[in-house]
């Protein structure tokens, strides 16, 4: 390793505990930390319950408290129970709601330049922003890495993307990824950790680097990382924690698998249209769209300069009377720190809806705009129907943007606002130090304290299905072809309906696939084993694992695609679904719903790379492929990973 | 009238348009202002657009957006806009989602000594604050009094309650009215308007009497009035609007029809236990009871001093780690005010999770808490169920007592932890000028363009059922008999599930009593025309006229009782529903569900005040009487006040 090296490359060799660096071979690595929270956590817990390693191996795993707390009904509050227990039981520390959105508040209280870092939540690669290799992944990757074992993942390429020059006035880090997925679309990070380097990187916080790299899953990529520099320095000194800083960042003269160039002075506000966080054009061009709702926050945009800026711009003014303007603090330290520097005030005097501190709208769990209203959001994806309104027209953008055009009650470009109004840029420094404050963070109870606690189980939280080995022959009906870049947003759908179910899989999986095919769950209750067909990209998207596991009870044993995204396909195969991709792009379209396909001789097939599939319906056959590990193979056979490893037991 | 009145006697005198004010009798009353929510409001919406009225005739009328604010899908915003597109097209102001709970708010913003206020609100009753005589009444009621009709009711007794001496240092005001409950119970000021006098007065401010008044719909009176004095001065000059104050109070040497005493210097902290208000119990009593959730808030609780001596009480501490601290800011202006006062700040500190200004976990919109949990709240009612949980088990009580116990994680008494902690009582004196913002408040537009606005109506705002006359003869089965105090919360329940229904009545109806009896609306469904069988106080609680609607379109079409709450007893009568009373209390016991009962030549005995109804099954007779008017008989007959409006166009 005399080599320059890239800083991911760096992160890599030194948790490397399992295959070789190669891009495209399976890796092991040493996990350090974990993340999950309580969309995903509950199924986490439960595995580990399952997988029973009496107290989590992990340097530090924390579980938050984010997603669902509406409490709509007395399901949200058994759930917040069941894993406050879990914590106790496993030595995890527990963030308590309200305490804040797993990613900032992560990244305050617990990121560390140089470690690794797996969560189960599609953002957690935000971690990158201070120096870490953050992962997003499945649920049960997560569970076992709190049990000790390795995170395999395929080897990424790396993308080196160089910044140069300084953001203008009234464009900021969102718009930097916005002109990511401008250039490079859902699946341009597909297979790759984006790593941001360069001079033009001194001008950005390490709260705009999380920006930056949270919507690297809207990428498709595996992670991004950011260099350890004087920016994320002064970051840990603001949060008490200077002494967690190590410098890092790529060798001189690293070379980059795959290199990109963005020049930071050239941009301009930018937003994504629905229904996709690439569908990217400038304000400008969109400029006078009727706005019906604005909302700030979210892990897209948590920093105090993010609120701040949009406080700067409305004070003094009034949202407008057709716009609902609703803000969503992303952390409990950062909510103090905007209440004390009077920016909170200035909001709600300008008409905002302060929420509680979480991730709310962002996941569907409240603020739903009426079907056809334009909805402007700083979140990071707007992926159709997940605001929780079947029909809805969501737009991402920069608070900058949503500011501004939450007064006007049209999509309006900052700078033009700015300038019609004598705005001057504000000073948008975080406070030296900041409102740190660990009050909602249960630590880990002591090992024999840990080993007496109970789980306390309400009624919703039902135990984890257990699903019967692969057969060697499948022979089955297509229940479901669907298009291409279809999210598990689509698959098993969040919001306030289905999203307290997520606990309870038989009832959940009453939800499955209905954005896109109402009587779907219905057809396959009643047909049992079968095929879905999908496009590129499929499974993109939130990390949670009862897309995997709801289509898994249903019946469905095999996806055939085009491609797959990396967390849901992992999902496929740790819960025993087979994920195989058509060795030839037109043979998808010749699969109908209601076809029959035949996989025969699937133990001996699996071992190669290549299959067969026979159409019996229209007696033709199809070659696909499969890119699963030897050790992925073993666990699909079994029905997947927990039984693969109930069997070793 | 030249003898001593008390000043619930001026205000119907100075507004009286019809009958005699004799207790009992029923009274026309000319209707100042109104006031409606968007939980109760969208249906007088409705019931507007088929009265007709081209404009509101009264002095003022709002609409405000406080009930339902989650947005889980698409159904809330849909309401919004529909309230919106009515009150631009009726004249009528809209305090937009976020301004604030409708009771402080127009307290705040609207609220003037001397009127009266009909609000489709039980807890209207709060305006008598500030010396007027506001009262809650069903939504059709409102409807027809920005229609420019009276207001009718029953002539109340006065009930004058002195109050002497002054409260002690954490016993605040929330404390007396639960010492009205304690004394009297849900049912005490039925037929009652309580009006507060004395010298104890001088010590309440006029948020605190808002809190009393506030709560005197637990009592079942029908209002409460407060005198006009310098505390109401002192509110209307911190809210810019000393030009609306009046001095107002009783005759020296007035008589009371009923007369009670409280010295404020011998209350202590009290608390109501699961699950009416009129559980209540000194908090010393059941003090070291464990609390799993504490919420600030509601508009039992509204005032800057409610959550500044929480604040001040949580200051520099920790909520417990089992507890979920929860705040519900009552005003957009309070938050304001609490925000610059560093209160918030405080609170968050504390691990408060503050939630949007609305009436949220009060009205079984979020919070809710885990079966079996105990969550102590400053609500006004704890009804079973209410908070969105079956078997759920609220406590209500003073924010002195809510703070305290949040930190504990026990039931306490503020005293005792203000002795044990050495904290001095806090100045809680409100700021000399209130943050007063009308930004969130659309003025009626001028007549000419109120005119041309179109109501906007997503599919979820059904229009308002039709109801046939009622028959001269009933023979139809008894299908659910129900105990005393059952309240609207039972009847059509709130809460996440149902609330989002509230414009669409055939689906709304699914819900109906099914928290009594699952099978409910199906079985009537099924069988059409039927009875119910109540005991006392049948229909306490909330206004909304659902309660009527719903059970009416199941086909209810008499309910037999020992007593009625008012404000569903007048709902009933507006849509058709016959309310009767047993005139023997045991003849009550003797109707079984599935019992046929039959009411015959009702057009003529409706006419006296007593009927005889057969019961069919078990060959007996009961005599039952009504109280309805002459004008109630013919709206009832004619199968409620809309058809009965309709003949004659």
């Amino acid at each position: 390793m005399g080599e320059s090296r890239t800083l991911a490359r760096k992160l890599i060799d030194d948790h490397l505990v399992d295959g070789e660096p190669v891009a495209g071979r399976e890796i092991g690595l040493r996990v350090d930390q974990t993340l999950t929270q309580d969309a995903t956590g509950t199924l986490v817990m439960q595995e580990l319950e399952a997988l029973d390693p009496d107290r989590a191996k992990t340097e530090v795993s924390v579980q938050y408290v984010d997603h669902n707390l509406l409490q709509a009904d007395e399901k949200n509050a058994e759930d917040h129970a069941f894993l406050r227990s879990a914590c106790r039981r496993y030595g995890i520390w527990f963030s308590k709601a309200g305490n804040g959105v797993s990613h900032p508040t992560h990244m305050q209280r617990f990121g560390k330049p140089g470690r690794t870092l797996a969560g189960s939540d599609s953002h957690t690669c935000a971690g990158g922003s201070l120096g870490m290799l953050a992962i997003g992944v499945g649920g049960l990757e997560v569970a076992l890495a709190i049990a000790g074992e390795p995170l395999y993942l395929r080897m990424p390429e790396i993308w080196g993307v160089r910044l140069t020059g300084a953001l203008p006035d009234w464009v900021s880090a969102k718009d930097v990824v916005l002109e990511m997925l401008r250039r490079h679309g859902v699946r341009g990070g597909v297979g790759r950790i984006v790593e941001y380097h360069g001079p033009g990187l001194a001008g950005l916080t390490a709260m705009d680097r999380h920006v930056i790299a949270n919507m690297g899953a809207e990428l498709g990529a595996t992670a991004t990382v950011f260099p350890a520099d004087d920016a994320v320095r002064a970051f840990l000194r603001a949060e008490d924690r200077e002494d967690d800083f190590t410098e890092l960042h790529a060798d001189e003269g690293a070379a980059y698998d795959v290199e990109d160039e963005i020049d930071l002075g050239s941009l301009e506000p930018l937003v994504a249209k629905p229904s996709s966080p690439g569908n990217v054009v400038t304000v400008r061009e969109a400029a006078g769209t009727p706005v019906d709702q604005v909302v700030l926050g979210s892990s897209a945009n948590p920093g105090f300069r993010d609120f701040a800026v949009a406080a700067a711009i409305v004070k003094g003014r009034q949202s407008a009377g057709s716009v609902s303007f609703d803000v969503n603090p992303s952390s409990r330290q950062i909510l103090v720190d905007l209440t004390r520097a009077g920016h909170v005030t200035d909001l709600v005097t300008a008409g905002a809806r302060i929420h509680q501190t979480g991730c709310l709208g962002c996941i569907g769990m409240g603020q739903a705009p009426a079907p056809g209203q334009t909805s402007l959001r700083t979140f990071p994806r707007n992926f159709p129907g997940r605001s929780g309104t079947t029909d809805d027209a969501v737009w991402l953008c920069s608070p900058e943007t949503a500011a501004a055009s939450a007064l006007t009650g049209v999509l309006t470009d900052p700078r033009e606002f700015a300038a019609e109004h004598d705005l001057a840029h504000p000073d948008l420094a975080p406070p030296e130090h900041s409102a740190v404050n660990t009050g909602m963070l249960e630590g880990p109870l002591p090992a024999g304290e840990a080993a007496e606690v109970e789980l306390v189980k309400g009624p919703n939280i039902s135990g984890l299905p257990e699903f019967e080995p692969l057969p060697d022959r499948l022979e089955a009906p297509v229940l479901l072809v669907v298009g291409d870049d279809v999210s598990t947003d689509e698959i098993s759908p969040a919001g306030a309906r289905a999203l307290p179910f997520r606990s309870n899989i038989p009832k959940l999986a009453e939800f499955t696939f209905t954005r896109i095919d109402e009587d779907y769950p219905a057809r396959a209750a009643e047909t049992g084993a079968h095929f879905v067909v999908g496009g590129s990209n499929y499974g993109q998207g939130s990390s949670r694992e009862h897309a995997a596991i709801t289509t898994r009870h249903l019946g469905m044993r095999a996806v055939l695609a085009l491609s797959f995204a990396r967390i849901h396909w992992q999902n496929l195969a740790n819960f025993g679904v087979l994920p195989l991709e058509f060795a030839e792009e037109a043979d998808r379209e010749r699969i109908s719903a209601g076809d029959t396909l035949v996989l025969d001789g699937l133990r001996d097939a699996l071992g190669g790379g290549e299959l067969t599939v026979r159409n019996t319906t229209r007696d033709e056959e199809y070659r696909v492929t499969h890119r699963l590990s030897e050790r992925q193979v073993e666990a699909v056979l079994a029905g997947g990973r927990i039984p693969l490893l109930a069997t070793r037991k």
